[in-house]
């Protein structure tokens, strides 16, 4: 059944339907839940899938990289070449262009924008001299990406996402100004909306002019084989479109095994061309003597192609698809229709997006607080923390069990129509 | 037999000495060796100590921490309990001032000064913004401590070592200066001359009235625990000085088992104290979610205690002294006497460090070189890698078997031999 938009409701129907959303509220509140569906971590049965990196034998391992390099030693700033080469693979680039580092891509990311503010880029002055040093905010997104730039006092502009990517019409005045000095992306399944941009969008990024020559792109391949459904999202490759246009210095792409394996000791890789790597391979000869390459080792010990991560993505997929359809099948029975909210459903990643009424989302996420379920705190998709439109949840569907999302999914429309119905009847809350 | 002075020699002597030691030195380059002395690695009989790493169990290793965490995944941005612990016990700190991270320590420092750079320290401006920021350098020694401080811009001020640490008198001076920030020290087994800063030093260096508030000592422990010998250097403990003055903000110490366990893969540790420790941790909350913590756990399966680590540094003193050892006992035997080149017999650490006449010993490092033998870069010792006086070498044991090290001293004896009688005898190098 399709149900009604509650504006279209009277004043009675709508005081029984507030009634009825606040009765069935009231019941999970007594009761007393405890879910946290906050942060995008893998699950224990998630992590499971990995133990067999714990159970790998010396004798499996070895303690010779391809190159016949000791990997327990010091030595070999840009990873063990075959850990090189699968990250390649895995983002469309040559071994080469690969450097594979330590367990964190957030580090990765890090380090590079703080390379940038202390010693600039392409010849430029470091963007720290800058102080109206600028950054592109594609919203919603990701709240570590803005806290990396907030850090460093890289003044936000947001930009808001589309359907097939951040509005590149907004982006293409933006850069004009040469304080704009960059962006992040997730390019695929972005986090939180699950978009993933579409050809165009990754060519028009890689063809814009941008009025700073040192204006630098972080292309977040966070979730590039996370694919939920064997119907996947195809993204492109920006490197080619870089090629195309002369822009490969633009583009710093990272990724990670960390909801491959293991989210907290899993291995990373940076990718960049030009002046661009070899800025990044200096500053990692003051920074570093080597990454961990043993464990570089044990992950190729386990993974020789892509075909061996789809394989474990797969596994992956089979047990976070039951929870996001858990969650959108009780978004869709309960929601579809009124018009009191909208979101996504998306084919990969990490999350569902989930915008309500303008100015009630933080009224939302206090409702499901004082319930015991913690979402992702409200604003956290927005630079400073600070949604304008007080609308956008992320729902973080990954580590609860598909009982308790049910139950929490419930909970949270009870909260989103209770929100909406107040708004409408005209009672404070 | 002690030899006499060459300079007591008449010419005819002097000549013969000369020819004596450039027919050794022929002998040597026409047999052609490859021997590599340049750097500090742990050779690979070492690295096998540490192979029951490689063949722990997951049995034995397990996935939660000590406080019940799944290591397997993110979280815990200070580290494990059980692997900060000990790390406070061997660099005598309680485990709340340790944060357990990934595998390199330089990795930490270069972090610290990046911070400080961008950020500032204790409520002071950020360094980069004072075009006169200077750190002091103690000299000879770690060419990666002085790349650190170039790479940020941070002028360096030379300060020689004594037989008791760095020359206070003339850091307390240098200090006078508010732009002067910081330095780099290794207390124990300094790099490379292997000297131990007497307590007196420590309690000076905490004691020291500094101009700038935000004066940073980063106190590399790199070998605290690499005895060589029974008869051990003791350092004090730099904390217990600094709690008595009030400086604990002035203190960041790091060390890592690099040299315990595996150079490329084993577990770093940062401590410090009050709001240094607060920064150190804001800043992590922006750059990582977590360390590679399964790395940690399983260093803690096979680590209990410190006791379980100096049984550890038994063995490897077991493989490192003989080559110490036999490095020093030819450097005696042929040198001796002579007065033309001095060397210390370090109690620990992985470095030997030689001084020959003034202006020679670039050329002692060419003829080594032609013979086949690497050396660490001379005037690598010395900040830009310009030693004023041209006299020091840093000999580096650890790697090469005993019998090419022999071979190694023989042809580095003879080319200072043949520097020294040059140089006497007027002939141009």
């Amino acid at each position: 059944m399709t149900m009604k938009s509650i504006s279209s409701l009277s004043i009675d129907e709508l005081q029984a339907f507030y009634n009825e959303a606040k009765q069935q509220y009231d019941a999970y509140r007594q009761k007393g839940v405890s879910i946290n569906m906050a942060r995008g971590k893998p699950s224990p049965q998630q992590l499971d899938l990995s133990n067999n990196l714990l159970d790998l034998k010396r004798e499996d391992i070895g303690i010779k990289d391809a190159d016949g390099n000791d990997v327990r030693n010091y030595g070999g700033l840009c990873g063990i070449p075959e850990c090189r080469a699968l990250f390649g693979e895995m983002m469309g680039v040559p071994a080469d262009n690969v450097i594979a580092a330590g367990s964190s891509s957030l580090n990765l990311m890090y380090d590079y924008i703080s390379q940038c503010c202390t010693h600039g880029t392409g010849g430029c002055d470091p963007w720290i001299f800058d102080n109206h040093r600028k950054f592109i905010a594609i919203v919603p997104g990701y709240d570590r990406h803005f806290a990396i730039a907030e850090y460093f006092g890289l003044q936000m502009i947001s930009v808001p996402m589309t359907p097939t990517g951040p509005d590149m019409d907004r982006i293409e005045e933006i850069v004009k100004d040469p304080s704009v000095k960059g962006m992040f992306c997730v390019p695929k399944y972005s986090n939180p909306d699950g978009i993933t941009y579409s050809p165009e969008t990754v060519e028009r990024i890689a063809a814009m002019r941008t009025a700073a020559p040192d204006f630098r792109v972080i292309w977040d391949e966070a979730y590039i084989v996370h694919d939920l459904y064997d119907e996947k999202d195809e993204l492109a490759n920006v490197f080619e479109f870089a090629e195309k246009y002369g822009t490969q210095n633009r583009f710093i792409a990272v990724a990670s095994t960390s909801k491959i394996t293991f989210a907290g000791a899993g291995v990373s890789a940076i990718v960049a061309f030009g002046d661009t790597l070899k800025e990044i391979k200096k500053r990692l000869s003051w920074q570093i003597i080597s990454y961990d390459k043993m464990n570089q080792l044990r992950h190729c010990a386990l993974y020789h192609s892509v075909a061996d991560i789809q394989a474990q993505m797969k596994k992956h997929a089979e047990i976070l698809r039951p929870k996001f359809d858990a969650v959108l099948d009780i978004l869709h029975a309960e929601l579809d229709g009124l018009e009191i909210a909208t979101f996504n459903s998306p084919r990969g990643g990490y999350f569902i997006s989930l915008n309500v009424n303008t100015g009630s989302a933080k009224y939302v996420g206090k409702l499901c607080s004082e319930c015991g379920l913690t979402l992702t705190d409200v604003g956290a998709t927005y630079p400073y923390g600070v949604d304008p439109n007080d609308a956008n949840i992320r729902i973080a569907p990954s580590c609860p069990s598909v009982e308790e999302l049910k139950t929490a999914a419930q909970i949270l429309c009870s909260a989103v129509k209770i929100a909406a119905c107040e708004s409408l009847l005209g009672i404070q809350s």
